[in-house]
């Protein structure tokens, strides 16, 4: 989990921000009840005005280092052909990431963190990239499908919701979603 | 918010219970966020002893206080005489009631008390009850009709995800999944 949180804070991958990320990520992987700026800076081995400079709050950072956890797999969606086939590789590929016991964790993190209503979710409108281009694709092959929103609201919604209020996710149910969904464009 | 709690606890609403419900809805209220069986019975003005024989934990008590909270409204599922009705009307006054603020802290107290996954979710099983009877009806008068499980992953489970994510939720969205799910049979 700490290589993972640690390679992937994009363009400003620094080596402060490697070990803010991987201290994050440990301590949400601790259970860690109260994560503050000066914690994470002592675990970081970083001065805590650091963290103050780039972030608002410690909510921010908890969630900016729970979307790179949670959109880390299936970032490039399959092209197998068939919008079908996609969807259920796409679908499996993310409950088998998100009931990993770290990514949980860290959903869970991101749900706590979100006192205030948010206008966009960075983890769903990442999902809604990939949606969006399978769904291209399967137009130009003359498929017909079910809009990018469906495709979030029916499929995703429910796999971070059964995670969220700690439901059973398996492969059987990711696939039964998009059945349904590829059944409201028939 | 008190007496709905107050009034909710079925067949052991003694005065104890009562108290102590009415004490958790407050805590959870006040965005108290330690809430331990001590700090309960202080504010419910009773015996600690009485909190640990009867729930395991204090999460097992979140849970139940936050199972009442939120399976409140909607109890009786309408009957319109058509399932899009039924379902629509259904849907927009669990829409509503969850995204009531102190709702919404209760739903949010229920996923952190969730540390271990769990077999069934007492707030989906109601639902449930409540969608099988829509479902019946619907079905007796020759109407097509999609699953009850379909309707509660496509309807009521991101409804849950959105409040959960902070996401916006409105009659509009919660229209927009019943006409969805009906495509289904469709």
């Amino acid at each position: 989990m700490t290589n993972r949180a640690t390679s992937r804070p994009g363009g400003r991958a620094s080596r402060v921000m490697a070990a803010v990320y991987a201290s994050v990520g440990q301590l949400v992987g601790e259970g860690a009840t109260r994560i503050s700026f000066p914690v994470i800076a002592e675990r970081a081995g970083v001065n805590p005005t650091t963290l103050y400079r780039r972030w608002n709050d410690v909510n921010a950072l908890l969630e900016e280092v729970a979307v790179a956890a949670l959109t880390g797999d299936g970032d490039v969606p399959p092209d197998t052909g068939s919008l079908s086939e996609d969807l259920t590789q796409w679908a499996t590929v993310i409950a088998a990431d998100i009931t990993r016991p770290e990514r949980t964790r860290y959903l869970r993190a991101m749900v706590s963190a979100r006192a205030e209503l948010v206008s966009s979710c960075p983890v769903m409108e990442t999902r809604r990239g990939q949606v969006a281009e399978m769904v291209r694709r399967a137009r130009t092959r003359g498929e017909s499908a079910p809009t990018v929103e469906q495709i979030l609201d029916h499929v995703i919604s429910p796999l971070y919701h059964r995670i969220a209020f700690a439901l059973e996710v398996d492969d059987d149910y990711a696939s039964r979603l998009v059945c349904d969904v590829l059944a409201m464009a028939r």
